[in-house]
């Protein structure tokens, strides 16, 4: 019997860095450690007020350092031995400025303070009048390089922020030669080179966020580039033509970072990809199976076989890239822009007579969503309940719109504070629907949902409002580290243990922890008050 | 120097009687008593699960008299002396079921426990079958009957309830000779002859609750009655065709309700009218003027010169009649189905989380629309403000439609408590300029409002943001009891001490507790929301 092998998942997320070890013939979780970014977590470089959030190299360095060692002390000498691979996921678009070896800008001493110089947060909305100048020259260029992300592209993405940067910090314009994803940067500096011309590149990254697609040859031409700004311009020659897919080897661990990590030299290293697709493929995405990770907001995830989906690129989505998700698959991104935000809204709106009035322990508020949803599930279901617009935060899929805003209707003087929060849990799911009819009208089939993050493990009541609203079956992901374990599967397809992403998710995938059925009764009433939420929001 | 005079005014509300004696000669308030109706306040025949509300004649009768007595008790004995008339106003529709001696049937002792041969008060809502009944009728006959009430006829008002009243209890159908209005009835009683036929009619009760009018004769016709349903036919011959105005003398107190109530026999009675209407005399109004009742609900009344009007009838308001508030001026009749109530609904929205996660005290809960209004006041008016629809309680003007439903629109992550609140002030007001609105288009000229009812004096916030909204300036009246009060304007034309209610009002009228004038600037920006309120009322 063949020796038993092990990989390990890194998943980079907003707050910390998790490692997973993981076997590779069944997927389970032999050790685990999460160590959070120190200087994040002090607060460093960041201005909430501005919408500005910077990480610095060094919280990635120090954070991946501790928690891989700290989950390689809890496995026993023959696991440590016999792991034979490490892929990772970030989030992104999360882009640094670099100089010519590729080395972010902050690790230089000069820098070290400087934001600018800094990973710049997916969130980060700092470069707003940037992007709004790339998608003003996008509508009259002669090549349609927002086909493929819905017709905008966002200030959350590197194009915008890196010129933000540069912008910004005028000095940085002659340091700056080229810019790295954490998700690229991360596998290339544990290779042993971060040469921006010759790293290998995420194609996920790449096409979901820097507006590369093989139509066009690549990424946007030096011309369009230079026309948005000479400064973007300079980056084109600097850069690269081509990306690479998850399932990649793209090297092998560095003497160095063999050391420091506690691993052994040459294991192999996977391409690093976007945290929500990678933990798509964690949590058992195939075609037909959306996969939709359910937090404060949503990412929803599906691919699509290219034999069905030709070069046709899907109206009003997020985001859609061959090999995004499943190598050989196209990958599509959605997503709603509030979620659990609209229920923490209304529990911040529930709260203010606690606060203001009763002066009550800050405790009680953490009950508020658990009692309403205890009233709200025993609210009967009629075509005359308030419908609620799921818009708080403005719209992402599908046809984004920042500018669209929420709203309760068919409120009368018996409407109860329960009532209306089923009305907000109906709009989440109505806006997941629409989300869902928008791809099968585009041809792309949704027979089923994966269900990942913390709201699918939490509250039922919405996950069953969600299934009699979609009308489809929904499975909650028995893993709690979908993320960490996709990257885990594709470490373990680059360092040649499985023969593809299938192969790997055959094996390695979790299996559920729930499962929710439409109720057809329920679902052909809510068919009427999808109705009105469509209505609802065609009058704005 | 002649003596002084008074006259007694008595205003019959939904829970109680309130007696003022009134110095004719300055409306200044000599004594004043209330007195609650014993068997309503016991909760006696109403069930509010079926919005059935009735009240029984002895209730008004010994409640008249001990307050009158209580009243009386205060005055000195000259005073007393120089009581030369009463008047009294009434909730309307309140109709009873009489005998052929215009005795209501719960005073037969075989019926006194009926709540069918009761007073149906105003808000009793048992009629609504009735109601559709008259209208589908209404709509194919070759008269209009509806067209001086806005299209539609309420299951409120008089023929759709005294109807159901005889088909839900049958055995009453040979009892029932006629009808009468609380209003009607208490003047022909104290004046010694209940007889339906000849006794004198409210103008005002007649127009706005009966259908009556000049163009078609008085009452809708016998064939009209008989096809509604032959119950209602047989009333025909049994009522009446001629109708007074409020200043009119109907007779004189008779000798026995002399005694009872400790007044000279012989004093004057004028004609009974609707609350809302003798309230909007008592607080002064004139053509120009609208006099807002500012409460749960509003009722909002107006009067247009005749010569201006013709005989045009406006669209979509409540009621139109000749003389039904000032003698001599066309009397309209709008208002909101929710004012206060919506304020009432926010409070017990936030107030959900004491009751159920901090069991708080119910005290707290008196302190939330203080609170709300303290930030509310504070926060800036901008054009992307949150922006509300009052009809919570549906629509009554214009163009009344129950069936519409309150919004909350506009809502981000960031939306406040303060913040819904002021919308929902702000959507209020916004009614309220509806309804003005359409009275301008309509060629009946508002320059200013003056407001009475427990919002107007208690809520400048509600006060400020209305003056702003409407765009005229708004006077709230100096007196806590305007309808009482203009029931004993109306004693003293009745008992000819002035020539007319304008002498009467110039003479008596109370002065004001506050003015409100609209601000330029936050006027103009209203425009705007306004805008926004039609938009999101329109796309219903």
């Amino acid at each position: 019997m063949k020796n038993a092998t092990y990989t390990i998942g890194v998943d980079f997320g907003s707050d910390s860095v998790r490692c997973l070890v993981v076997d590779t013939a069944d997927g389970r979780e032999t050790a685990s450690a999460v160590c959070a970014y120190p200087r994040w977590k002090a607060g460093l470089y960041c201005d909430s007020s501005q919408n500005r959030y910077r990480q610095h190299p060094l919280d990635y360095i120090e954070s991946l350092e501790r928690c891989v060692r700290e989950a390689l002390a809890m496995c026993d000498r023959t696991v440590v031995d016999n792991i034979c691979g490490i892929s990772f996921d970030t989030t992104a678009s999360t882009p640094v400025l670099t100089d010519k070896q590729g080395t972010p800008l902050a690790l230089l001493p000069e820098e070290a303070e400087n934001p600018d110089a800094m990973f710049v947060l997916w969130k980060d909305h700092t470069a707003l009048a940037e992007a709004d100048a790339i998608n003003a020259l996008a509508a009259r260029w002669e090549v349609d390089y927002t086909r493929y992300c819905g017709g905008t592209y966002s200030c959350e993405w590197v194009w915008a922020k890196m010129l933000h940067c540069l912008r910004n910090t005028p000095s940085l314009q002659t340091k700056a030669y080229s810019w790295v994803e954490h998700c690229d940067w991360i596998c290339a500096l544990l290779a042993g080179d971060t040469t921006p011309e010759t790293i290998a590149r995420s194609r996920c990254a790449a096409g979901h966020k820097a507006m590369w697609h093989e139509a066009w040859g690549g990424l946007p031409s030096f011309e369009f580039l230079t026309a948005v700004d000479p400064l973007l311009g300079i980056f084109r020659g600097h850069l690269y033509r081509r990306t690479v897919t998850a399932d990649t080897c793209i090297g092998n661990l560095s003497a160095e970072w063999a050391a420091r990590l506690g691993l052994k030299p040459g294991i192999a290293i996977g391409m690093g990809a976007i945290d929500c697709h990678v933990g798509a493929v964690g949590a058992g995405i195939v075609p037909g199976t959306m996969v939709k990770v359910m937090g404060t907001s949503t990412c929803d995830i599906l691919v699509g076989r290219h034999e069905e989906i030709g070069n046709k690129a899907v109206r009003g989505i997020c985001g859609q890239v061959d090999g995004s998700v499943l190598p050989g698959y196209e990958g599509f991104e959605a997503g709603q822009a509030a979620f659990g935000d609209i229920y923490a809204w209304f529990r911040r709106l529930l709260a203010w007579p606690l606060q203001r009035i009763a002066q009550s322990d800050p405790a009680l508020e953490e009950r508020i969503l658990g009692e309403l949803t205890t009233e709200a599930e025993h609210l009967p279901l009629t075509i005359d309940d308030p419908v609620a617009l799921d818009w708080h935060n403005g719209r992402r899929t599908p046809d984004a719109d920042p500018r669209v805003r929420g709203a309760l209707d068919g409120l009368t003087l018996a409407t109860s504070a329960p009532a209306l929060f089923k009305a907000l849990v109906e709009a989440t799911a109505f806006g997941s629907r629409a989300i869902n009819e928008r791809m099968l009208e585009e041809g792309v089939p949704i027979d089923n949902i994966i269900a990942i993050g913390g709201i699918a493990r939490k509250s039922p009541f919405v996950m069953r409002t969600m299934a009699d609203v979609i009308g489809v079956p929904i499975r909650v992901t028995g893993s709690d580290q979908a993320c960490a374990l996709g990257a885990a599967m594709f470490a373990a397809v680059a360092a040649g243990i499985h023969p593809s992403t299938a192969a790997a998710q055959q094996a390695m995938c979790p299996g559920f922890s729930a499962e929710y059925r439409p109720d057809p009764a329920r679902h052909a009433l809510y068919d009427r008050l999808y109705a009105r939420y469509l209505k609802l929001g065609s009058s704005r």
